[in-house]
């Protein structure tokens, strides 16, 4: 995504501040899609925000929904009838779909009242046909559709290639970043190594071949880095490993660099994208069962095995579990990046405790001083995801990002900050709630229950097979006690050198996954009042094994490897009791020990202030 | 079930210390088996434990397995095959079942290591014809066996009458237990009412009716009590609830008295179990969409109407959650029935505190003593379920069931018994653990670490939307602190009159319903030591709504409705917060002034002693 120029504002490498939509587009364009419809018979389409992945983030020139609809969320799905055209958005999004949006032609639908399916459900006339783009939807998830189309009577329609391409004039060219090697003193595990792992877990699963659909997967089995999507190194793309034999990757070859290309060619081949249905074919042809990763492989592949003669098995990407624990070099590359991001936290936050009570900073501001803070390390290689810097009522939405007409001043009160960066050799993800001035008793309350479930996560211990659902309560009781809560998860999975949110790994009530040793998650509880404050306080976390004298089952912990200082001035001590306090000063023990080499002057004399013992 | 006639031993008159089994009948009876199989052209048989209702206890005229096998524990499969046959049962089971049955002749293996599906998988031989019985097998049930012979090469066909039923000469009659009215003052809301809740979630639904699968649902609902089985007023039957329209139940007419007659015919029909058939295609033949409820309802049922033009659909009970949510009459009678019942235990327990040291008195003394003090309250009707009474290391098998064979005398150290009572206006179920003599050091700690994540639960408090799955780890903490764990749920579900184990509410890891208010459940964490004890602490608890002053959201709590003393001599204070004692001695305060009233005596002293403040 390339910046829109601001002059005015700081300097961003990564980020941006403005949301480019023209609502003006939208009519023509929605009045050009159904006369494409139409002149093939159809009466409908939808048109989801996913790519052929399923990621996070999108590529340009995938960015049908916001081409169409001009909303640039990160999720979202339009669907597009003769006579009425919705654009079905989560909570998050209801004030800037209608923004984005003509909403005299496209009318938002809050997903929560209304989802996708039930959405088609009740309002697809009987006997209509609605379409579909088969790259972009899973094989559940056709299912889902099928199943709501049905029951209204109507028909769904495969249809490609996406009507919208053609209409598209000034389509983006798919991204071009190159795939580079990742080196081994970052990835751990040569792929030869990876490869007899995962043909082992084929064999396991009585299945033939295995298609990589998610590039996260293919960048961890191949040792690659690419740069297709914004904020995470993806190279977009897919894989296919037979249970025996050699893989092939594809890639365009003149994006995959010579000492990756080196590296994949040792053990398999590299093939254009375009050779991924011919080889999907020869697999079908041999009466193959192949293994599709059930979250992100696109419908299109299922058929295209099915209808060559073979058998398409959904199900659980084996790469996933086995990416999410990080071998040991992965894990001591995250303790480098980790103490390495804290340095230059601890500068952003000793400028912030300087510099904000004085009432001039805004929201972007702050996110500039902390993306450049970053840059300072030399090796910052990008922000791991939009900075979420929100003053006063805006820290009340989870997941606010600051854009030039939402840009709040810092006033007093509390002040929220989260945000990550990309090394080579991990991934960072950390929240801090800072105090501007004196805080009221009230947010010293909720800090401090924060604070506590966030200890609670941080000291369990518990026993193998225990997920995240089961522990997501700790980091919620002491709100519960208060008649308070949050509405998200308590933590998600993060990557190596890869996405900061990585599944299957969560601490969640969704999170069923069990928690094995080297998975890397985010502890991140929170409190939010509408209107007026948001509070969030998030370390990374990695499961690890522990021995307990006396004890006979085999029992995890977690090691914490994010390191800056609370808010001392959130903290009300009278709600800690002693091993809370006892490990927060351990802690902050720890931040000056492992910071401390790293900061001087006015920093260091900040850092020792607020690494003292409570 | 007939009792055996045990002079020797003391007189319960619902329980009995023997399992018969007779494993030189087994041999023949497999023989016969196979022979009749392979006059219908079959290679195999599947014979699960279960009865058409899918039921927790099966009458005796369907205990097939048991016929078979010889075999009486509460699950398990076998599968006859002609050179192979095999009993699979769970850890619980594994010496039980080599005993009863003729190892010769039926293999046992460990469902842990071989379920059925995958013992299908691996040893049905390619082009064989597997039998199944379509009323023992829910949908979902016969949809996992096809997988698996599918897997193996082989068919799964359909087989009907069970050919078990001609070979069984001495098969007893179906039961003939009356069916009786349960009490409006009992009940708490008429029949006419929860029918049009009932009818209400259908239209919801968007079914056209709902067939009655489980009987616990058609007593609940038409407010009936039966006595088909063991331990559980239930009467055996179905009922058909369309979407408008009377209701049908289905019972032998002569089992129902006038009372439960009237009731029925109020608001319904009342028909024989063999119309059930007819009314089933009935539906079928009007194209009727017709909820089964996935976990009871048998495959057989799902055939009848989808065979007749219907479209059987498979999904939740909405009974289930109605039923589980108690009406202010049936918590107050639980209420009443736990004064009631704990005055019973205080007098148990204080006969054994004196009588358990002398060294004289056995696991079945503890049953016979228990039960005989729960029938002096005059208004006992059975016992809820087998009481688990466990000296030294029988303790540590959680389903421990007393035998003669397995009798052990109560001996210094620690006593686990967990038992249980049916009163007409509710089930109880506790478990209390008691020194004998002068416990172990570490038999203080383990009890005092299952006493606090016993606490834990009894305290929480939790937002509305909340599952069992979200707090089971609160029970657990304390043990996995010293590396230990149990290997059961926290809790379930009880039902009113009814079921001691009744679903969809639980505490555990598998317990995805939210809790709502009125919902009774257990809360009994426990630790055993393989072949030294066991320990475990059981009360009910019911799920209400708490207001907490400042708070923004909707709070539940527990409320306890257990009343008995814990076991002082277990508890190590020094592992206890203050706000853990102080809910102990409230808690004690209040099983004095609930049960002093209700005893005298030398148990009144003991009682007095046991709830002194810590």
């Amino acid at each position: 995504m390339t910046e829109s120029p601001v002059p005015a504002l700081p300097t961003c490498r990564f980020q941006s501040f403005s949301e480019p939509s023209d609502p003006a587009q939208v009519a023509p364009r929605v009045a050009a899609l159904r006369k494409a419809l139409a002149a093939q018979g159809l009466d409908g389409f939808i048109v989801p925000r996913a790519d052929e992945h399923q990621g996070e983030y999108v590529p340009a020139h995938m960015a049908r929904l916001a081409w169409l609809t001009g909303f640039t969320g990160s999720a979202g799905n339009a669907v597009i009838l003769p006579d009425k055209a919705v654009l079905i958005v989560d909570g998050r999004y209801t004030i800037q779909s209608a923004e984005q949006t003509d909403t005299a032609v496209v009318t938002p639908v809050k997903m929560e009242e209304s989802p996708l399916d039930k959405w088609i459900e009740a309002n697809l006339p009987e006997g209509a046909r609605l379409g579909y783009d088969p790259w972009l939807h899973t094989v559940d998830g056709v299912a889902r559709l099928e199943k709501a189309v049905a029951s209204a009577g109507g028909t769904l329609v495969t249809v490609a290639p996406n009507p919208i391409d053609a209409l598209w004039s000034d389509r983006p060219a798919p991204p071009t970043a190159a795939v580079k090697a990742h080196r081994a003193d970052h990835a751990g595990e040569d792929t030869a190594s990876k490869l007899a792992r995962i043909q082992e877990a084929l064999v396991k699963a009585k299945v033939d071949a295995l298609v990589i659909s998610d590039p996260h997967a293919l960048a961890w089995t191949f040792n690659i880095r690419g740069g297709d999507v914004e904020h995470t190194p993806l190279p977009l793309g897919y894989g296919i490993v037979p249970r025996e034999g050699r893989p092939t990757v594809f890639l365009a070859p003149e994006k995959v660099t010579n000492e990756a290309g080196d590296a994949i060619g040792a053990v398999g081949e590299i093939a254009p994208p375009a050779a991924l249905e011919k080889q999907l074919a020869a697999l079908g042809a041999a009466k193959a069962r192949v293994r599709l990763d059930a979250s992100t492989a696109a419908s299109a592949l299922a058929t295209l095995i099915r209808d060559a003669g073979g058998t398409p098995d959904a199900g659980a990407d084996p790469i996933a579990l086995m990416k999410a624990r990080k071998n040991e070099t992965e894990l001591k590359g995250a303790r480098d990046a980790h103490i390495r991001d804290g340095a230059a936290v601890a500068r952003y936050l000793s400028w912030l405790a300087r510099e904000a009570p004085k009432g001039k900073l805004t929201e972007i501001d702050a996110v500039a001083a902390l993306e450049n803070e970053r840059l300072k390390t030399g090796l910052l290689k990008d922000v791991s995801f939009t900075t979420i810097a929100g003053a006063g009522p805006n820290a009340a939405l989870p997941h606010y990002r600051v854009s030039e007409a939402s840009n709040r001043r810092l006033e007093p009160g509390i002040f929220l900050v989260d945000s990550g960066a990309q090394y080579e050799d991990g991934t960072t993800d950390i929240t801090r709630t800072i105090a501007i001035g004196e805080p009221t008793p009230e947010m010293r309350d909720r800090y401090t229950r924060v604070l506590k479930g966030h200890l609670a996560i941080s000291r369990v211990v518990f026993v193998k097979g225990t997920s995240g659902a089961q522990l997501d309560a700790l980091a919620r009781l002491p709100l519960w006690q208060a008649g308070l809560d949050f509405d998200h998860g308590t933590g998600h999975g993060v990557g190596s050198y890869l996405s900061v949110h990585e599944g299957p790994q969560r601490l969640s009530k969704l999170g069923t996954t069990p928690l094995e040793p080297g998975m890397i998650l985010s502890n991140e509880p929170g409190y939010y009042k509408e209107g007026e404050y948001g509070i969030r306080i998030e370390n990374l976390i990695v499961v690890e094994k522990r021995v307990i004298p006396g004890g006979d089952r085999t029992i995890y912990g977690f090691e914490t490897i994010t390191w800056a200082p609370y808010e001392r001035a959130l903290i009300d001590l009278s709600l800690l009791d002693d091993g809370e306090i006892a490990w927060i000063n351990a802690y902050h023990a720890q931040v000056w020990s492992n910071l401390a080499p790293l900061v001087e002057g006015e920093v260091k004399t900040w850092l020792e202030r607020a690494c003292l013992p409570l």
